[in-house]
């Protein structure tokens, strides 16, 4: 272990209950003995130049030293105008793939077993451009953009996702029936990527056929990808199947290895400070980025004492069920850890 | 009952399983005593003057006459440049509200109970304008339509469908944080509209946040509006709820009482003329068209009788769990009608 080179990653602890989650997972982290040292860094997204939003340059240049960031819930901006900052740090760091595994945790119920997907969202363009117009009074267009270099980009992705993760197949999802251009496009990038991957099942297919089929019977998924929109409804949809959002992990991909991983539940105000959070997606999200940073083992020791903690029903947040508090959930799960050693 | 004066219905029987699913419908309103007489007409996209698409014009004409239609599923065209045939309808007539209630079956197991909701989806605009552009080589758009009069329109109709059928609730269901223009527009007129229905509760809610909850718990939901896409995809998902297509009715609403009632499943040819169909989801289909006509009493007796053979479970299509024929499912369905008199 005192061979392998520490290495920094960027955390961003959040709003709310972001900071008692965030130090939970350095707790476990630390029981781990995870070569990985953290670097705090707040984000609240301010005017920079020309009343351009950014956020914070010492938050940038963590970031832009370190690639790897960690991150808890953000409040949601409620002034008008005030950009979300998942938006904004999506944007800043041209994270362009949105990649979420969605398993079925042993020991926590809901109407579905045996889930074993992942999403794959486009995270850039779309129906996010973020450009619309009033054409006359009363009649409003908004914009999605759909460009081949993107299309290209998150389709590859989606194949050496699948090809890294010992997955069998990738589905892409669309709407080309209707938006023949647009998700014509999508599809595709998408089909001459797959002739690329020819260890890789390709298969295509409407976005509301694959809702329909999705509650019906998600075991015939692995990995899908899709464009910005279908990718937002589609990630909580499969998030919801295997317990909600929280406990489901999630990262942003973008080139050149960086990456930001995140919980993607709120913040939670009311239980903020009380010791009841829950932080389990925030803490699967950190297993993604050791993976991500080629610590396996590491990721596969720690993912392991969660769900035993969780399969073991004795120590559980009271959102999974129990009466515990975060820090006894939290202690749970290293003392596992250790015993795992 | 001869009091009561007989009206004339456009039935559309569709292609594949068409034929047979409408002829089960018609033997069972022939054993309810349904005031209705049948007027067959067959539709298939044809070239009118300027090369426009249309409809044949004595299909036309028999719904303008009629203006209530009963359509079974009709084969997607392959040909480029060929329109669907259900956007074709909808244009047609302007059949501005996709209706679909999806209430679970009792005796019919998925993973949920007790679901009982609408959807009512905008018909006519947002994202299936059809206006889409290639801006520069690998750069396409695809614009969103939303205007004032239609979103007035839907919601309007939302809010009178909750009224007229005892239903406490109503969610706009939107991603007004991302499209801040076109949904921005629907969600403002949809609270407008709902100023004026203060018996009825009004609820926002991202799409995303939709479909999560939905498939956690659908129960929470009762009436939910939205723009075309997400009405696509949500009327699919909340099919997959209580079963899928093959049980789920659905209803295109017009301006001055003109509507179409269609199932929504396929043509399922690989079965066609095998006597194997389920005629449910258009049976369904037509108790929706009975209630729009006022109809109320025979539409609930054939309900009644219909999910009472499916409760029962021994007269069941392969689709539903049995093995008995579509013609059996069919005559089970007309003797209870006949022992409910
Ligand atoms: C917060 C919001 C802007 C965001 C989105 O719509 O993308 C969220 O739903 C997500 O999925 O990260
Ligand atoms: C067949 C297709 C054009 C249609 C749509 O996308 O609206 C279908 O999915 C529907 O919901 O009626």
């Amino acid at each position: 272990c005192l061979s392998l080179q520490m290495q920094t990653v960027t955390l961003i602890p959040g709003d709310g209950i972001g900071p008692e989650i965030s130090s939970a997972v350095m707790k476990i982290f630390e029981a781990a003995k995870a070569p990985i040292r953290w670097e705090e860094r707040n984000v609240t997204a301010i005017k920079g130049p020309g009343g351009r939003w950014m956020i914070p340059p010492d938050a940038k240049e963590s970031m832009d030293r370190n690639k790897i960031g960690l991150k808890g819930p953000l409040k949601t901006p409620i002034a008008a105008g005030h950009p979300s900052m998942n938006l904004l740090l999506r944007k800043t760091f041209d994270l362009y793939a949105n990649v979420r595994p969605c398993i079925s945790i042993e020991g926590y119920k809901t109407p579905y077993t045996n889930v074993d997907l992942v999403t794959i969202r486009e995270n850039t363009e779309g129906e996010y451009s973020g450009i619309e117009h009033v054409i006359v009074e009363g009649v409003v267009q908004s914009i999605k953009l759909i460009t081949e270099d993107a299309s290209r980009r998150i389709a590859e992705y989606a194949f050496e996702y699948a090809r890294n993760n010992q997955r069998s197949s990738v589905t892409a999802v669309h709407k080309a029936n209707i938006m023949r251009m647009s998700d014509g496009l999508f599809l595709r990038k998408c089909r001459e990527v797959a002739e690329g991957y020819k260890d890789i099942k390709f298969t295509e297919m409407y976005l509301d056929t694959v809702c329909l089929n999705m509650v019906q019977d998600p075991t015939q998924f692995d990995v899908l990808v899709m464009p910005n929109l279908y990718g937002d409804i589609l990630s909580d949809l499969c998030a919801g199947l295997i317990g909600g959002l929280g406990v489901t992990p999630s990262g942003n991909i973008g080139a050149n290895g960086v990456a930001i991983f995140e919980s993607v539940h709120g913040t939670a105000p009311d239980i903020a400070g009380l010791d009841m959070a829950n932080p389990t997606a925030l803490l699967l999200s950190a297993v993604m980025m050791l993976r991500h940073m080629g610590l396996h083992d590491y990721g596969n020791k720690i993912q392991t004492a969660c769900f035993d903690t969780i399969r073991d029903k004795k120590v559980l947040t009271k959102d999974l069920g129990g009466n515990s508090k975060c820090s006894e959930f939290t202690a749970d799960i290293c003392r596992r850890i250790q015993d795992l050693d």
